[in-house]
């Protein structure tokens, strides 16, 4: 077999740990099979790195120019440990072989700090394999279209990793981590939340977009596009994690796959709009040119032909909307533009959704009986999501996770 | 004018410091200058990675294998150093671009962590420059045959920017540093030392040679070999400092241009060896054999048809050297092999020499004036030195310092 490993900046923490990586991943060969590892750099280097460039720039923000050289610096820290690993993995008599972005070739387009993949020669890393070593390869970072240095932005090593195993074509891509895998909610605040064996794509795309952080949404996007196995699992243990990987028939089965609460997200209302045509466009339309991504949107007709708006936008995103929506009022004829980020976005998943009725209704139901309002309300095919205050969210999280019976 | 400009660890040791070697290369810049910037690893940083490197070493010394990989992981320092540096300038308003070895691309051969460089493509460079930016390349780095990232060992950096120099064909290559150029003795030792204002690079190469840390042996080939006016001067004022440059009419008429001692040395003695011939080659060609180099050479010819023989190995050959005598003294017949640590080359260095006779004589009569005893004598075209002992060491430069009136 084929196999990528991905290890996070928490598995490679220390020399201690890089050596433990190194014994898991020498393990994994004399089993007989090619390896290819992805490392993320020691934990904290890269905010180290960040600081550093950020402390360098006296004068505002890093304009185009410097977050070229920011990528330069910041890459640094996965070649150290890329290299670090190949040594270690020397030291136990592994042949490894370190390739960089620009060495494997790994191309990206020239969006500094935040590049995406465009393709990947794996001539390189075919040869380093065949010739019987173990390539070890920086995550986060790639090369742009004129040879610069480039990087993934946050989280970009799982990203990697799943590019290099979709271009060789690998078995399976293992994401190791601090925790056993995927959950059916939160364990901090489900104690009863239970380790997923399986789950689809869809599935966990949902999940990680709603808060349960173990997995970059991108890195499952691609996954799912070039149908790679991913098995996220433990770097301090050898238990079986949670494969993500294609729908299977029995998936199914199971109506709600797992809970999940995503708090970064701000309410934001207008108050009296007049309730014309048109003018939902004319209030989102300059959001979307500023890059702001509305999720939740509720409207309510009032008897005097206005109306009050409300939605919801990413946290960080709430002064540049507040900002444009103020700019906006007295063209919108609106009174009043309120804010508020005490809410929480709860959500259940599950593809037997598609097949079972009633899941949104019996989550209302579930949330009623604990005497949890819902301001607003969002579905998908496999996914409810309601937005509540946020004081309720563990209390929701807890009660739906046992209203549909995911506890262990 | 194209310079190529060379900043230390020391000119880079902080935020504040690469800030100030921002202002000063933009104040080139403004002058009207193309500017290529080479940079070193912030002072203390290539220690630390070697450390980090060593330690995930356990078994031994890197092999062939892990000397690729630390060169992975410490060419990220001067790595650090030029993206860094880059983003200073870009404050200051000045264009600039940050080139790693691979990038520029600077070919070495592939002897890892001593890696020689082989051949410099200027194109890149010369685009960077023609597009009115500054290129900023980190030291010490370049790519091996097969695209490996290597490193070009201790000091490293000004051999990279001499390179570049000859590469570009720039007008000066200035190298900054933390003191204010070649001295004419050590000013810790010699009160009186005084700045040179202009050397020739064969007298710089036995300076070099001879103990006076401010270039690197290396570069100055280098820089001789391409006709590369060099600039050593402080990067904490704007004085000028030392010119090295090709031999000038006026140099000679200075007979002694400066004077050093070396510590570096044993002096190793081999008791009554049988004095045939043929003996001598037996001893030295072993150790030629083992990468020894023999600086000093002393026979003494006894009545009994037996003789001493003593000579200077660099302090680090030591260990080696005496375990290659040993091993050879029943074979040669001696008697008794002796060795000692406090010893020290002083040595006179001038162009003058070779049209002024009686420097050597004129050593000899300072020294005895001052009680020294001479263990050993070696000379070159434009050098005298004597092997003295150690304690001796300070007195002896002091004397001939004022003896050939190079105080200020």
């Amino acid at each position: 077999m084929l196999i990528v490993q991905k290890y996070g900046g928490t598995s490679v923490g220390n020399l201690e740990r890089i050596q433990n990586v190194a014994r898991r991943v020498a393990e994994t060969r004399r089993q007989g099979h090619d390896v290819v590892v992805v490392v993320s750099a020691i934990g904290g280097e890269t905010d180290r790195l960040l600081k550093l460039g950020a402390d360098m720039i006296q004068h505002g923000s890093p304009r185009g120019s410097q977050q070229r050289e920011m990528d330069v610096l910041v890459s640094t820290g996965e070649q150290v440990s890329a290299a670090l690993l190949s040594m270690a993995l020397h030291d136990l008599g592994v042949e490894a072989c370190s390739l960089m972005g620009h060495q494997v070739r790994i191309v990206t387009d020239a969006a500094h700090t935040k590049a995406r993949i465009a393709s990947i020669d794996a001539t390189k890393l075919r040869a380093v394999l065949d010739s019987g070593k173990v390539a070890v390869v920086p995550g986060f970072q790639g090369v742009g279209p004129s040879g610069d240095i480039t990087t993934l932005g946050r989280g970009g090593s799982d990203t990697t990793a799943v590019a290099l195993a979709a271009a060789t074509q690998a078995d399976v891509c293992e994401i190791y981590t601090d925790v056993d895998g995927v959950f059916t909610a939160d364990p901090n605040v489900v104690k009863t939340a239970r380790k997923i064996d399986r789950i689809s794509f869809e599935e966990m795309l949902e999940l990680a977009s709603l808060g349960a952080k173990v997995l970059q949404i991108r890195s499952v996007e691609l996954a799912m596009k070039n149908r790679v196995p991913l098995h996220v699992r433990s770097s301090f243990h050898s238990g079986e994690g949670t494969w993500v990987t294609d729908e299977e028939k029995n998936m199914e089965s199971v109506v709600v796959t797992g809970v999940a609460a995503d708090r970064n997200e701000v309410k934001v209302t207008v108050r009296s709009l007049p309730d014309n045509p048109g003018m939902v466009a004319k209030l989102f339309e300059p959001l979307a040119e500023a890059n702001v991504s509305v999720d939740m949107i509720i409207q309510n007709v009032a008897e005097d032909r206005t109306t009050d708006l409300t939605f919801t936008v990413n946290a960080t995103d709430l002064d540049r909307t507040v900002e444009i929506v103020e700019g906006l009022k007295a063209d919108l004829g609106a009174t009043e533009i309120l804010s508020d980020d005490r809410v929480a976005k709860v959500s259940v998943v599950g593809l037997g959704m598609r097949t079972h009725a009633g899941v949104a209704s019996k989550v209302f139901r579930i949330l009623a009986n604990e005497g949890v309002n819902i301001a607003a309300i969002s579905t998908s095919e496999i996914k409810v999501s309601v937005l509540i205050h946020s004081k309720y969210s563990e209390l929701a999280l807890r009660a739906l996770h046992e209203g549909f019976g995911l506890a262990g």
